[in-house]
Parts: structure tokens; C-alpha cells; sequence
């Protein structure tokens, strides 16, 4: 787990120690006339609002043309919030230029990989490497700092908005520029980048810096250089990275006191951000949350959650944004159920959120987001949205002693490894169907099928205190990484992984001998060739699963190593599909294929059992209540739509209503 | 309805006074040597063509340099045609600028969204803002326009070709000029037009003009400010009419005497140009027309026609192209079957169409069309298709009598409205999968299956006078739309809305307190939340009936306000579906689902019988007959390929063949 | 048959005059630290290669910077390969301009038809028509000749590598230039060009050769001049040509000996390289071929390597590149099964390849194909891939008695038509799912499963002494062409051609006065009108087939055509489907709709009846086996996974194992 420097949570403006959990949402009151300011606030007293996040998109009102500015709207926000006993955290305002500095500087806007340029219109239009861009936004930063660095109302800074969200890969001269300089301090001599980028295949070899580019659009039906894209993956993510430290160390320089924060956007298929690297950054983490609709939908906020929970070292973190109900950005936005709102928002504070808030406060009636959800909507407070709201406001006063307890870590964990991620996915590989958070999260959900508590945890964090580890399609293994898993194991760990693991190293250079050869001797097997599955193929296993995706022609070339499941049809029937390799009290196990939830909640029961890690829960309840742990405080959630008795864990007689949450404390 | 200022009919070179109907097509005399004119001449007198559209894409024949001007050839084939006593609909030629313009100046080739230059080698290769071209293409008209204004022939000026069939949406920096004009002209000052983009959200306000540009290329996975987006679509409608109305204007300049005409396109998704504004530049209205495959394309065709008829006025207009049999442009291209062509061909003169022409004459040899039908296909003379032509010419003669007759208005109407197609379809909604013109045509296909006529009419128009009035989808209801809604109910009319409507004002601005907020009242109802279906997602109601794409959850908030339908399976199951508020004589229907023609012709027979509309046909023909009438004729069209028993219309033993149509004479 | 030139074959190092197989693959040592290359040596041995393809991505080796050149290593490498008995197929390297040369040249980067620079980072990357790139490719290839042209090792010259395989198209400024010259040689005069483009049309008449563009990104839902796509095909591929002529020409004035080849890709859809025209250009001709999965990719693999085989004129020729297992560059990349390694192999030998090579000889660590399967596959010598290969060597040792024996004609050919393959997939026509070389492949199906062998042969080649013909989807029929095929049904050919045939000449003008124009009088039959079906469209035929894809209006107007299959269902029911005209002992049939291999079997099996072209396959083998001859010997392929009796053909008790390959000889 990387240590963050320091960790410091909001500066409430009133009575600063009393425990209590943040309630909020994103305020923009520069899109309503100054007489809805007060009603705002009246409605967020009923409501129980304490904390707004103010300012994100407001330069362009705040600095209206290059060297005017226009404080006094927020000056009297920022009074008439503190007036209110509500705290702000107070937002940089750079997430998206005025259109009086993409005028006059269109050399801020970002360029495509096809050579387009981004036009303004939207937001987030700004290449994270132009150096006026960058000078433009400190200024900013500066006045902003100047003027309410010591606002009674400051709870935080909130550097920019959603880092990346659509400007995270830029390919315009500049990028190019500070990719060559990001390239020089990895690599140090263009003949270790030409070995890392293997550019003796297709006569790439580079003579000097200068002829380094980005990825850009190549000839087509070809593939850039893998490890190019790679490292542009990576420099992309450092070069937000480093507009985000830019603006943080400017915001310390002003006010040393105020904890700096950003919103993370970790959800979904968001991969850009390496965030397990930016946690550090951070004086406490904050994270954006939008479920996405489907089976696995709630799984998945709970996977996200706990990732950000761990991220954040088990410390409080913020959940910056959610919504109420539907989002605007799906193909078909559909409202959320009665009950959903409470148990999204619980969930993540289950997972150690100290701050529930949503995108936005009150629903805009003009704009590319008024089709999304607020706490007041449209209907206005005479809604069920806004009684929810305000029956959630009420829910969290009560949880207040909540605040401030740290997640307790469980005995099993998933790694997750945003370089695998990135690299597993690359184009030219043996299957361009592979998708490596799909394949965690439905660990995962095995997980929460069994009742057995799992941290999700960042691969190169500190994960050695885990009993059972599972590592999905951990493709990429350096050296380094290869030598703890092994110790992990011999030091009587338990460690899981599937197909594609262990496949390459750093450079996503193969390791040569048969596959996974990284983990070839960990695991005991040897795979001479990749037997991937075509979209409507299944294959047959012993066990009675299905298998898609992928197979493994494996061999197994240690007499430890057990066969746990075999294929029955298919290109590898008769050969093994699970095993696992005892090494003194530890273990190594192997799953070749893809098994889906349904698949791979029998699978770890067995492994689970096998590494001596129960469940936590009674067995009527394993899959239909999630169980989440914050000190003395265990949350049980009801997954599913129908009420269950939790008597076993809450007490005689105790009923969790459907979607509901429960917090039992000891 | 918008009154032409003016509505002048052809002028025909012979006989002006006598009534007929006027057959033809364009003719491209240079696509053909000499020879074949002669031929041509013979073929048309045979076939019954007693008009040609002329001279569409000559431009470069006739101005083959940029000082050099080609006007024998033109000169041979009027006079030709006019010893023919065949009458010539000249074009302006302006519709493609031959390659030595293009060459001398590519600054008027049109710039995408992405910034791609749209390049010459098909046509409609230019800006609709170009000055260079405007300048150009002046001069082409006045050259024209001197040489032939007197020619016996000419009975119309056919301006351009399908104004922005391919070129309505240019993104150059030349559109970015008119767009700041069009808009100063809009708004007056920036401040009003901040206020209607919403330019507080995402920090887009603009303290100039000059800041200002067409919505190009955004960051991706974002969307341009939607009002933007909407003005830009207005916008463009505009200054595609303005160049219209420049070359009209020229035209009126030379031969005042002369009708100026272009061709619309009005058919299908073609949805860039707003006819409704355009019709009242022109003398008379012109179509061009083709089927789309599926079950309800002659529906389509008909609701079409319909509403071309009623943008005319009821007057005569003119069907400028059609084809005889398949077209080339879309992906399988099917024959018309035996009597389709005739079928089509007078279900326009059906609704008001007094000229009946095809694309094109003789078909192609080469180039880019030659694979779409023509009067005299490849096969020659000696074939059906020239066949069915001919006796189509001899139909039409026959029922020289029907020219000039007016369009009866039916008691029914459609409201068509281009603003809320626009919009109602823009991104960032609660679903993308709404589809305006398909909603309204599912309408009206109900109206046929049911025999009762129903005008499709502009919702701008004057559709007062009808006394069942259908509004699909009338997602934008400015304050003045509203007000002659709930002016039309209290005045006894019977109104019928569905899901989506009365949502926005005229910036796209979200009425507030409830949706649907302009028709809240009126409805007596109120919407806190929308309720999108998924694609596969289907909704049971207690009528039998089918809902998909959208449900409301609605709550009935006026006692007067009754709950005709109601859901009884999804997330609204129990809710109403379908309601009617009465209001003294009058009242205002709510349809909150999509029910498509199946579902909506029984709800509809059910809401025209408490509004006293009756079907005009026997209960054994409705659906298998489409009823239209002009004057004293009434057209009876079979819509199946069956035969038909008409005599209960048409007196005893009269029998419609299949796919004919009969007319009625009184 | 285009007649070559000359034809020389590999100049062998050691015992030149010694009939031997070649067996290598593309030897990329740069990619490997020096003490691989030994171990190189020894496992080529052990394999049994003896010959490489070298250099062929090492420009960037040779040549690091402008002025600079290092050739010490491929000086060993040379050496090492003749040391160890090992020929070179020396490639030119010109295939990826170096990051120095595209650094200070990006003039030379292609240009896409949207106007997108192809950037560098794959390979290819450069303009076809580019003077710069030009120059430098031939001041490399000269150095290369100048040092290597008196190596012993040295077999052959590779030039270029793939030519075309990503950079067959480009739209840049240095192609409009060479565009207009191709232009200007192949009409003559402006006025020619425009009656071949029919500019006629949409007002395109050109005034000037400067104002002719290639075919860019035209108005978005329009198409560009069809003639204009049609002559930049052409032109495209002959400006490969040209640069391959160019290099090869350098290559002879050094060494005049020494043979010169490229590599095509004649394969699957690869369909940009005129290879018919090409062939006659090197002193041996050499291909590339990747199989392509489903059920048909062992017949597409034998259709391909036929057709190599007949563009060589039935002399040896040099498969250059296949795979020992699985590719990279498809979405799922399957492992080859037993067998199909040695399968694929043997079948292009079955087809006249006298050399059998492997992209590559050890599979990369890094780059793009890392994951392309090679001789020394990752899991290194200790592999069933390398035990294949080994077999293989041994296997081709043994069949050195075929090398240089010439293939044995068939009695039966498929026309194949590059002009025909891209004239009927352009668009704007009435189906856009017409595949040209689909059909083709589906009629060489049926010869396989009959047991009748066919040679595919290029349509200007010739084809005259065969028996039976078959002429799919010949739709351009210049009229020299319809006066052979004429002249050959006149002296007793059978002819057999189907839908969409002489329709067009060399202009993509329709020939007139009645489908297939060209051929309308051979065949006996008239269509009025095309009958393109639906994808879910499927009509019944009498004889019980189904057709899909297209249907024909037919006419038969002359006595002597029969009819030999009727429609039973859809808008043809009752008309002819397959017709066949006798002409003295000839005939010319006709095959109007898709039948796919198993409607094409059976009516095969008729129309070769009575043109008296016999099986030359027992019965029970029909199907089952694909024989292929060779001089002497006959090559038995067995298509299925089971072992077949072949007693028949090779003797008493003879088994032909699954996937298996026999050579019999007489």
C-alpha cells in the first residue's frame, strides 16, 4: 500500500472535533439567480447538508477575461454557507477553460490520435502539458488561494474536477515535447528505451530523443509499437499527475492547513489515472461513484469502494460525487429503485466514506447535465428524491460515531494492478476479448457470495499480511513482483491466479520457456501455447462449470502440483483446467479459463476452505447480505429485493428490509 | 400554416389555361450524345412527358472555365423541347461547382465537425456561407436567368438540387463567421445569449462574440452545450435558406413573371432543413420523394406527401423526383413489384401533388446513379418498366380534371414540429433512443388503419380549425405554444400528447415543478421521474397492449383528469399509462409509453370516438384502404395486394386491384 | 498467363544443381543478443531449414543515421548462414523507413482519405509515390547490392517486404501528382478521362489535369466519381509496382544473377495489389498466406496457393511466409490442431511452391508480433511446435524429387479478376453485399468436394485450352474479353458465369439494352431488372437448393436456352435460376443467385457432366480428399479428422491419416 505522506481530513469550520459523517453534493449557484441562494439554504438545513463542494466550473465567471476578476458572487456564497454552519470545499476552478483563453490560446487545446483537435464546448478541453495552459491555471489557483485561503467556510481545496476524464491522452506537440522528457528520466540513454521498446522488430530503433512521438494513428490494420503505447499510458497518467501536484504544491505554499484533495473517477471501465500512485498525492482521497447498470452493478460499487478504501490506506476518504437517481451519460438513464439511494451512498461509507456526497445539489434546468439527477430535482422538494435525501441526511447524523474508524482489513484480498490492466488489454495479444477488471470483479463476487470478506488492494501495496490472495490476469510481473509472490508463499501464503498471468515483464517483453514464466515454477505448470475461445465458444470442466474466453494447453511439470479440474471438451479435454501447487502450509493455484461468477463461487469455496479462511457469514445469508467491517461497526447489506431476517448477526427478531442497510455495532 | 406570399403555378408554354397534371423527370441531355436526344424526344412524347427538369448539374458544361460560358448545347435542347410542346422546369445549375472552381478556390469546400475537408469527386462540395461561392454561383443564375428568362419553354426556375442533402452541416471558419451573426441577430447581446446556452454550467461564458464557434469536435465521451448544438441545427436550416432566397431573389430580379421553385427533401430521417420555414420563400412547393423499405413504407410515403400538401397550403404541388423502381443508394436496393409504381406516383397526387416526376429520364451509363431506376431504364423501351411508365403518363392524363384542386382538410390532425425533432433527439437525455418522426407516423399509420384522414401540419401552423389535434413527442413548448394548446382545449378540442412533450422552452431549458411542465396543468398531471425503457425491456398494460422505449411515472393531480390505461407489470406497474383530462367540451390526452401501430390504432379509435371523429370508411376496408381526397375526388388507394370490393364507394361491383388506386368523382 | 520475362529460381550456394525443397523462415537476429545467433545455427540444423529471408525490418540497423552505415553484424550473420550451409533470401529492407529518415522527412508519410497522417510507429509508413522516400530506399538498396552481390550465401533478392500490405492507399499530395501522370498516360487527352469518368454526372467535366484529385473523403452519405475510385485502384497498385520495378532494377544492374523477388500477399481479402499484372515483374514469384479460420480455410488456403501456382505459369515459386500456429493480428487467435501444421505446409507445395517458409524462426520476446507463432516458439525447442517443424524438415527432405516438377493442368478453371473484384464491390450499386472472391472460393469448394481439379487462373491469362470454365461475378466484360469468351464456347469450351457478369466495360459503363450486356447474346437470356435479396431473405429453387444474395429477372430469348433450375419462391418464382445455352458442342450456363458450396456441389457436378469433365476421385473419397498433381507425383490432402482408405489411389492397405498429406508417385 503506498504510505501517503500525510493524511488530513476535512477542517470543519464548526465545533472541528466532534465526529460526524459529511453530507453533500457539488453547488453551483452561479446557474440560478441569487434570489434561489437562500432557499438553497434552508433546503440544505432540512436535508442536513454540511459540506458543498463549490466553484468547479466557475473560472470563466470568476475571471471573466484575462485580468479582470469577479469575487463578489462567491464572497457572498461562501458568508452565506458559513452563515449556515455548512462547510466548503472550495474547488481550483481549472477543470474547464473560459472561452476567452481557448480564444486566445488555442495551443491549450488537445489533439487526437487522428490529429483532431478538441474544440471547446464541452469541458476538460486543455492539453495537461501545455505550459500555458499550466500558467493560466496557477494563476487562478493563486487568486483563489490569496482570497479564502482563510474563509472561515474553507473545509478543503478540490483541485480541479475529474483529472482525466476526457483529457487524459493528448497527442499534440506539446505531449510529444514532455512524453520525450518523461522517456528520458525512465529510460536515461536512448539505448535502453530502443531495448525496452524493442525496436529492432519492424526497423524502429531511434537515434536520437527527438525522434520519439506518441502513438499516433498508424498505417491501417497495423499496431503501434506495445510498449510505446504503454509507456504513453503511463506518461499520461503522470503528466495529470503532475498538473495535479502543480496545483497542490501552490495551494500548500498559500494555506499549509487546508487538506488538498482531487475526485478520483474510479468506477467502471475509468482506467487512465493510475490512481494507486496519485493516492499519495493526496492529503486524503476522494473518489467519484456512478453504478452501472446490470447484474453485478451493485458489486461493482462495492468493489470500487473498497479499492478506494484501500487506496486510501483504511483512512476516511470522500466520496465526492454519486447521483440520487438516473445519470444522463447511458444510452437509457433509468431512475434508481426506492432504496437505492440509501444503500449505494451506505455501501460506500461501509467501505470507510466519511462523506456522502452527489453531483449536484439542486438539478440544472439548462446544460449538458440537466438530465442528470440532484438532490432537488426538477420536481423540486416535493419529491420522493428529496425526502430520500433528506431521510438519508438523518441516516448519517445517526451514523456519526461511525466517523473516523478505519476499515477493518480482511483475511482474503484481490490484487489489482492498473499495469496489468493496461498492458493485458493491448492490441496484437492471442485474444482481444480479454478484460481484466471484469475478470477481479467477478472474483469478487465470489467473494461476496461466500460471505468472506475481501480487500481489494493495489498489486504493489503491501498485501503480504493477506492469507489468501487472488491475483486475476496479473499479466505483468517484473522480476521484483515475481520474487514476492514467491516469498508469499513460501512463507505459507495462498495464492490464486488465472489465465494470463505472469505472461511478461516491465517492457511487456515475454518471459521466454513456456508460459506463465514468471509464475512457471511458482505454479508448477508449463503452457506451451494459448488456447483462447472464439465469442461463442464454451469448453466443459470436470466440476461442472463452463469455461470462456481462454484455455491453457498446460502441462504439469511438478509432482506438487494437484489437478483440481479438468476440461471434458474442447481443444484441452483431458488436460487440467485447475490446479494448485502445495508448498509446505502454502499454496499456488492456477485457474485457466473463464468462469464467471456462477463458476467461480464453487471454486473458491474450495480454495477458501483449503487456505483456512471461512466465511463470516450464516449460511442462509451468504450471498444475499454483504458484510463490511469499520471498527466496532459491521454493516450488513441486503443485496437483494426481499426482506431478511439477520436475527444470527443483529439480534432476535432483527429484519434487514429489502436494499436496506444495517449498522451493528459492538 | 404559413402563408406563401405569393403562390404561382407553372407557367406552361402551350395552352396555359387547360388543366393537367405534368409528367416528367430530370433530364441530363449531356450525359448522352446528340443522337439520343432525338430519340428522347420521340420516347417522351409516347410515355406522356409533358415536362423535364433541366440543366441540374451543368454547371460545368455550361460555364466550363471561369470566363467561359457554353450555352449552345442548352440553347439546342430548349428549343428541342419546345417543339415538342414539352415543358422545361430549368435549374439554376448551382447544385455542383465543377472542378476548376474547387481547384481556384478550395476555401469553399465545407469542413466537417471533425475538421475534415469535405473534397470534390461527388457533389454538394460546398459552403453554404461561402461568399467565394455565393459570388459564383450569382453569377451562373444571372447568366441563366438572361439567356433563357424569355425562352417559350421555361415554365419554372428550379433553384440549386436538394438544398443540403449533403451539405447542411459545415463546421468552417466561414460558418463560424455567419453563426456569430446569426446569432448577434438572435439574441442582440452575448449576456441573453449566455442565458439561453446555460453557459454558467461547465464554465462556458462567453464575453464576446468572437469566442463563439460551431460545435466541432468535443473532448471525447463529452457533448457540446446543447443549445449550441440546437442553434447550430437552426442555424443551419437558415443559412442554407438564405441562399435560397439570394438566388430566388436574383431570379425574381430577371424574370419576375417566372415561379421559382426547389426541391425538398422531404422523406425519411432527412431532418436538417426546416420546410416549414422554407415553403413560404418559394411560388410553389416542390418534393422529392423516396420509399423507405419496411412494413410501413407506403404509410410513410403518404404521411409525407400529407404534410408536403399541407406546408403548400392545400395548393398544388410539384413531385419533382421519385423513382420508377429501385434506387442505388441503399444497401440491398429492391424493384418496386408490379403496380407499386403507379401506386406511389398518385398517392402524392392523392394529397395535393400536380406534378408527377421521376429521377431521372434515361438511366445512367456511368457515374455515380447509374444503378438507380429511370424512366427509360438500361433495358430500353422494351420493358416493363418504360411500359408501366407510359400507361402511367396516359393515368394521368385522364385525370386532367384533379389538377388544381385543393386539398380537403380532414378533422383530424398531426402536429409535426421540426424544432422538437431536434431536439427531442439530442445526446446527454434520458434516452437516446427516441424517435420523433417514427412516433408521429406511427400516428398516423393508426389513422389509416382506422379510415380516418388526418392532416400532418407544422405546429406553428394554424391547426385550430381541427377538432382532434395529435402532438407526438412535443418536446418543445415555448410560453406562446402552450398558451394555443390550452387556448385550443378550452375552445372544445380534443388534444393528444404523448411521453416527452412539454418538457423544454425554446432554449432547451427544462420547465421546472414537475414534468411535463408547459402542458402540466392542461394534463392534469404531474412527472417526478422519467422511466426509459432498455431495448430489450417491455411493459404490460391493462388495455392488452404493449409498451417499450419510455415510461412516465405518473401521478394524476386534477380530479377531472381520468386514467384511461394503466401499467400493470415494470417499475410504473399500477401507475396510469394512458389518460384524458376533460375540460368542458374539449380535453387533453396523455399516451406515456411507445405502443406503435398495433397498440395505438385501438387507443386511438377509443380517444376519436369521445372526440366525435368518425372513420370515413366501411368497417371492412379500413387498413386495407387509404381514403384522400381532393375536391370532388376521392382517392381510394389499396394498401395491400389483395383485390378489394369497393363498392360501398365507389358504386356496386367496383373492385380496387391490388396496390391500385381508384378515384371517385363526385 | 502473363508470360514472364524469365524465370530463375533460387541461386542455391552449395550444390546449385541438386533438386532440394527450400524450408526456412524470416530470420530476424537483430532482435537476439549475438550468442543466440549460434544456437540459431544449430537448431536450423536440427530442423532442417536452408534457407532465410534476412534483413527485411533492419533498416534502421544498417543505416542508423543519414550518412551512417553498419553493416559489421549482418557480415557475420551472412557468414554464419553460409558456414552452417544456410542460403540467404536478402531482403532490400526498404519496408520501415527508419524514425531518422520519417524525423526529417515527414513528407513522406502517407495520407489517408480523410486527410490523417499515417504516422510512424508500425511499419509502412510511407507514401508509394514519395521522390524523398524513393531516393532513400534506393541509395539503401544500392549499398546493400553493392556489398552483399558476391555473397556466397546470397539465394535471392527480397525487395521491399509485403508491399502494399498497409500502404497501398494514400490520398497524400505526392499521389494526386502521380495520380494526374498515371492519368494523363492511360487517356490521353482530358476529354478522354471525362468520358471515361462520365463527369457528365453532378457537373465533374474537368477543364485541366491539375484540377483531377484522388477520390478523398467525399460529402458525408454521397460517393465519389466511381470511375475515378476504379482508376485510383488501378493507379495505386501500379505505383507499387512501380517502386517494386525500381528497386528491382537497381538490384539487376548490380548483380545481374541473381534473382529478384518480392512477397505477395495473395490471400483472403487482400485485395489492393494487382497480382496478376504484378508477377510478370520478378524472376520467381513468392507468396504469403495465413489461413484464414472456418469452414472453408483449408479451401481458401489451396484456392490461393492455385492461384500462385498458375500466376508463376505452373513453375516453382516461394511461399515466403506462413505460420506454424497461431497469428496475432486476428480478435482471437487460435492455435493451429496436429496435423495443420504440416497440412498447410504440403498443400502449397501440392500447388507448386518449392519453398516452404515461416514467418518467423523464433518467436520475438517484444514488438508488436510477439505473439505470432514461429519455428522456436517461446516455449522454446522443448515444444510440440519445434517437434512439428523438425518432422516437417525431414518430411520436405524426403520429397526433394518434386522440387522443380511443374503442376499438371487441370481439365476445369476458375477465372479470377482483380478488375471484376474491385469494380462489383464498389458502391452505389444494387447490392453492397456482393463478395466477389467469396463466390469464387464457394465454386473451387465444389470443385473440391467433387474431385474434379480446377485451376485458378487470372482472367487475361490463358485459359483458352481448358475445358470447363467458370467465370464468377465477371462483371467488368471489356469487349475484347466477351469476343474470347465467345470465341471460346464457339470452338466447344463450356463457359459457366453467374449473377452480376458483363455487366459493365472497362469504364464501369453499363453495357445497354438489357442484362449482362456483354454476354446477353452468349448466354441466350435477357434481365430487365436486378433482384438483390435481403440478408434474411432466402428463395427456394426447384432442384431444392436455396439461393440467397441476388436474385435475376430472366428472360430466356433464344431457343437454345435451357433452362435448367427454376425459382419456386420469391419475386422470380417461376423463372429461370440457372440456365445453359448449347453452341455446337459448347455451352454457355448461367448461375443467377448465391448457392454457396452446397448448392453449387450438386450443379456443378451436372454442368461438368455434360461438358464431360469427370471426377478423378473414387467415389467414397469425394469430399474427403483434395488431390493435387505435380509432374509425376500426386499429393493426397486429406480434409477431414479422420483416417481415410486411399487404397485405391495409392495402393493396397494405404491409410491417409487425419489432416494428413500423401505423395504418390508413378
Amino acid at each position: 500500500m503506498p504510505q501517503h505522506p500525510r493524511h488530513r481530513w476535512l477542517r470543519w469550520p464548526s465545533e472541528p472535533g466532534r465526529p460526524r459523517l459529511a453530507f453533500g453534493a457539488d453547488y453551483n449557484p452561479e446557474q440560478w439567480p441569487r434570489e434561489v441562494w437562500r432557499e438553497d439554504m434552508r433546503a440544505m438545513k432540512t436535508a442536513g447538508v454540511n459540506i458543498v463542494s463549490l466553484a468547479i466550473f466557475s473560472w470563466a465567471r470568476i475571471q471573466p477575461r484575462a485580468a479582470a476578476w469577479d469575487f463578489a458572487w462567491l464572497d457572498e456564497v461562501m458568508d452565506l454557507l458559513h452563515g449556515h454552519g455548512i462547510a466548503a470545499d472550495l474547488a481550483t476552478a481549472t477543470a474547464s477553460p473560459p472561452p476567452w483563453l481557448t480564444a486566445a490560446h488555442p495551443e491549450i487545446l488537445p489533439v487526437d490520435r487522428d490529429g483532431r483537435t478538441v474544440w471547446p464546448g464541452a469541458r476538460q478541453h486543455w492539453r495537461p502539458t501545455s505550459p500555458v495552459f499550466r500558467a493560466h491555471a496557477l494563476e487562478l489557483v493563486a487568486a483563489l488561494a490569496e482570497r479564502y485561503g482563510t474563509h472561515p467556510a474553507l473545509a478543503a481545496w478540490h483541485v480541479n474536477n475529474e483529472l482525466g476524464c476526457h483529457n487524459v491522452y493528448d497527442y499534440s506537440d506539446d505531449a510529444a515535447r514532455a512524453f520525450r522528457l518523461w522517456l528520458r528520466r525512465r529510460y536515461g540513454t536512448i539505448g535502453a528505451l530502443n531495448h525496452a521498446w524493442a525496436t529492432t522488430f519492424w526497423s524502429q530503433t531511434y537515434g536520437d530523443w527527438e525522434q520519439v512521438l506518441p502513438p499516433r494513428r498508424p498505417a491501417p490494420g497495423s499496431y503501434p509499437n506495445p510498449t510505446q503505447q504503454l509507456d504513453f499510458k503511463r506518461f499520461s497518467s503522470d503528466a495529470l499527475r503532475e498538473h495535479l501536484r502543480a496545483e497542490r504544491d501552490l495551494l500548500r505554499q498559500y494555506t499549509p492547513d487546508i487538506p488538498v484533495t482531487t475526485n478520483f473517477l474510479l468506477m467502471g471501465d475509468t482506467r487512465g489515472m493510475h490512481y494507486a500512485e496519485w493516492a499519495a498525492e493526496l492529503d486524503f482521497v476522494a473518489n467519484d461513484h456512478y453504478v452501472i447498470p446490470g447484474p453485478q452493478g451493485l458489486d461493482e460499487l462495492s468493489f470500487s469502494a473498497n479499492l478506494v478504501g484501500n487506496l486510501a490506506g483504511g483512512r476516511p476518504w470522500y466520496l465526492m460525487e454519486h447521483s440520487t437517481s438516473a445519470v444522463n451519460w447511458q444510452p437509457v438513464n433509468k431512475a434508481k429503485a426506492p432504496g437505492e439511494l440509501a444503500r449505494d451512498s451506505l455501501t460506500h461509507v461501509a467501505h470507510g466514506a466519511d462523506a456522502v456526497c452527489f453531483f449536484q445539489w439542486r438539478q440544472s434546468a439548462g446544460g449538458a447535465e440537466k438530465y442528470h439527477s440532484a438532490m432537488i430535482p426538477h420536481a423540486g422538494e416535493d419529491s420522493d428524491v428529496f425526502r430520500a435525501v433528506t431521510e438519508l441526511g438523518a441516516t448519517l447524523r445517526d451514523l456519526a460515531p461511525v466517523a473516523g474508524t478505519p476499515r477493518e482489513p480482511a483475511r482474503a484480498a484481490i490484487l489489482f494492478d492498473w499495469e496489468s490492466w493496461w498492458a493485458s488489454e493491448q492490441d496484437s495479444h492471442p485474444s482481444d476479448r480479454v478484460r481484466y477488471r471484469r475478470e477481479a470483479l467477478d472474483w469478487y463476487t465470489a467473494f461476496l457470495n461466500l460471505g468472506i470478506r475481501a480487500d481489494v488492494v493495489p498489486a504493489h501495496g503491501a498485501w503480504e499480511r493477506y492469507e489468501l490472495v487472488v491475483a486475476p490476469i496479473l499479466y505483468m510481473v517484473p522480476r521484483p513482483l515475481a520474487d514476492r509472490l514467491e516469498a508469499f508463499v513460501d512463507a505459507g501464503g495462498h495464492l490464486v491466479t488465472t489465465y494470463f498471468s505472469g505472461i511478461v515483464d516491465e517492457h511487456e517483453h515475454v518471459w521466454l520457456g513456456g508460459y506463465p514464466g514468471a509464475l512457471r515454477d511458482l505454479l508448477g505448470l508449463r503452457i506451451e501455447e494459448f488456447g483462447p475461445l472464439l465469442d461463442d465458444e464454451r469448453v466443459a470442466l470436470d466440476d461442472g462449470s463452463t469455461g470462456t474466453l481462454w484455455t491453457d494447453r498446460i502441462d504439469v511439470v511438478d509432482p506438487a502440483t494437484e489437478v483440481l479440474v479438468r476440461y471434458t471438451t474442447g481443444e484441452q479435454a483431458g488436460r487440467p483446467a485447475v490446479t494448485r501447487r502445495a508448498l509446505g502450509p502454502g499454496s499456488a493455484a492456477y485457474v485457466s479459463t473463464r468462469l464467471g461468477p456462477a463458476g467461480l463461487t464453487p471454486l473458491l469455496a474450495t480454495l477458501a476452505a483449503r487456505a483456512g479462511v471461512p466465511s463470516e457469514l450464516p449460511a442462509a445469508l451468504r450471498g444475499a447480505v454483504e458484510l463490511a467491517v469499520r471498527g466496532a461497526h459491521r454493516f450488513l447489506i441486503n443485496r437483494t429485493d426481499r426482506p431478511l431476517d439477520v436475527s444470527a448477526l443483529a439480534g432476535p427478531g432483527r429484519v434487514l428490509a429489502p436494499r436496506a442497510v444495517m449498522v451493528v455495532t459492538s
